[in-house]
């Protein structure tokens, strides 16, 4: 959690991003995709990694993230 | 957590649904009040469950959710 | 936890309902025992949801409640 | 946990059971699917419930469970 | 959890609220700032308490809150 | 947890204390109602921080609290 | 949780009990002054194992339970 | 967790064991009896210590394991 | 946890994999290995990230996954 | 955590401070004290509350707090 | 945690002791180890308990301890 | 945990490592500079898994571990 700029209330937002590559890949698209919509996220914190298998490999990591962004006065 | 859609990023939504009747209708009146102004609800998941006493008797059941949709793009 | 009372000290009891038919029903049989040596029973919270099975089929719900109740002045 | 068959050593089995009507009939179909390999199944614990939506509705309810059976001698 | 109004669907928003002062002042910094754009905020519970420290003194307090409010039909 | 005097054994009572005022007068509310029937309160542990919102303000603070006191002989 | 008795409603009690001399002694302590008082006590669950040290010596374990007991009708 | 044999899949075992003398004779009891069908357990880990109370006084442990084991190739 | 497939019940296997290269590649060895024996894996969650160290060096990371497949009718 | 600084380790230091007037109070007497030998502190996290009761009332507050500081180079 | 000597401040320290014979002599191990370079230990917490399997037999007990001890001034 | 050498003391040490490229070298970058004033690390166990961001793009992973390392004699 970000203390630098104390006087800001955050928000938190709960996502879940997947990647067939690596953990750090879903985490990435889940913050891009956000972006989109929400500016100034400033952290994130990982509550779950899970996946999809087919034919006995894994086919994708699925991360759930909570993800803070300062509130604009 | 739906894994049949894998490109999508998911939001989450934390939710109370109350029902005089069942846990099963807190849940759905919950989804059902949720889906009118968000779409593209796909799964939740149950976090608490509580409820309301009178008289000595259940009032209300709550059940909090965590509720899945697609982040269309 | 109802807050419309906020001047009462609640007391908690931790209890277990047991039912052939239901969550809900085990629930409500807590509830309704309790009832008869406490008044004012306000609240409940579920903590846990077991059973018990006979020849392959579930012969008990067993419902363990978190039990709120003011504190007479 | 049942307390009478205290010489027994129990195995635990984690299921997820479905239905599209309620939580107990999800927990039913799960028992009754894993007494078809499993004898003695004694008893069962909630860890999760969630569920699946479409188009705004519950389409079923998915219970997590773990089940507890007597490892026979 | 209000249970007076209990027809009601209630949202859950997750906040981080600061304050130099105390822990009281930043949930009511964070429940004040939610109020701008949020009507109907009814509840609130403390999921995390940190702090900022600065020169080997408490900087700030952050208060990371769950807020319910009634979505209005 | 006292441990000056290890032969007593204690009993764990939990309760909601509520105070518009803070968390410590909340805390010390529950105390002196409780102390009025148990004698013998040693210890005391927060177990959750609520509260009621109106109107856009804290009006209370509520604090489920383990209270422990010693079983007199 | 004793599933043969399955109409019962039980009432859960949390105790600390201390043993100079095992972890054991300490459930058995608290299990046996419990008993002075509230009849029917069918079950136990540790939820906490602490102990006080002086002089570099383990003085007492200090074992915190849940104590569940039939309501009697 | 033994970490000496990196290259193996382990897999783990959920099991419940009890004994009227101790803590420990019910984690050998378990491990005892599971080593009848699965070679090669590694470790254990104690997930919950309960137990049985007849007339005052304690009658049985039941501690509840997770075991791992080696996948042999 | 896949819900496309609602009529099925999972069972739910707990496994340890382990990589000297990265916690992607122990994921993928557990599931590897355990395809072996079981069938139609779907899912998996991780429950737990753990490592060796040898001379100041991380040596293996070791992953603890919850492995969600069909039990086939 | 403090993300302005990324290029350092932190470690994490569990502490446990008390007051007798007030949760803020108990927390910076825990950094002041931790200051005087600990350099570079940077947030802290409160993990517990607790407190000691005497003749009814509260007589101390005690704050179990995890607190961050740089490692320097 | 005593709470006799409230004006101290407490560090607590992670400590994994072993003991081939019972739980507490794992205990009674890392608190002797522990006290040949910290004095004042004043309590402990268990928080978790392990054990090495071989051959089908318990080997050690490993128990993971936080242990209390007072900050001198 | 390694239980191969079983005779000894471990103590636990919780770290914050940070990386702007992976989970993995968050974790090396937390070891390595640990190692440089702790000798004898054996095993390192991920408690949270948080990061950086700036300009809607991940800039830092961070990641907190519990680490493990023989007291010795």
């Amino acid at each position: 959690m970000p203390t630098a700029e104390h006087d800001h209330v955050y928000k938190i937002l709960d996502l879940v991003g997947s990647s067939e590559t690596s953990i750090e890949d879903a985490i990435k698209n889940a913050i891009s995709r956000a972006s989109k919509t929400v500016r100034e996220i400033r952290w994130f914190e990982v509550v779950q990694t899970r996946g999809h298998v087919e034919n006995g490999a894994v086919r994708h990591f699925q991360v759930t993230l909570r993800v803070g962004f300062t509130l604009e006065e």
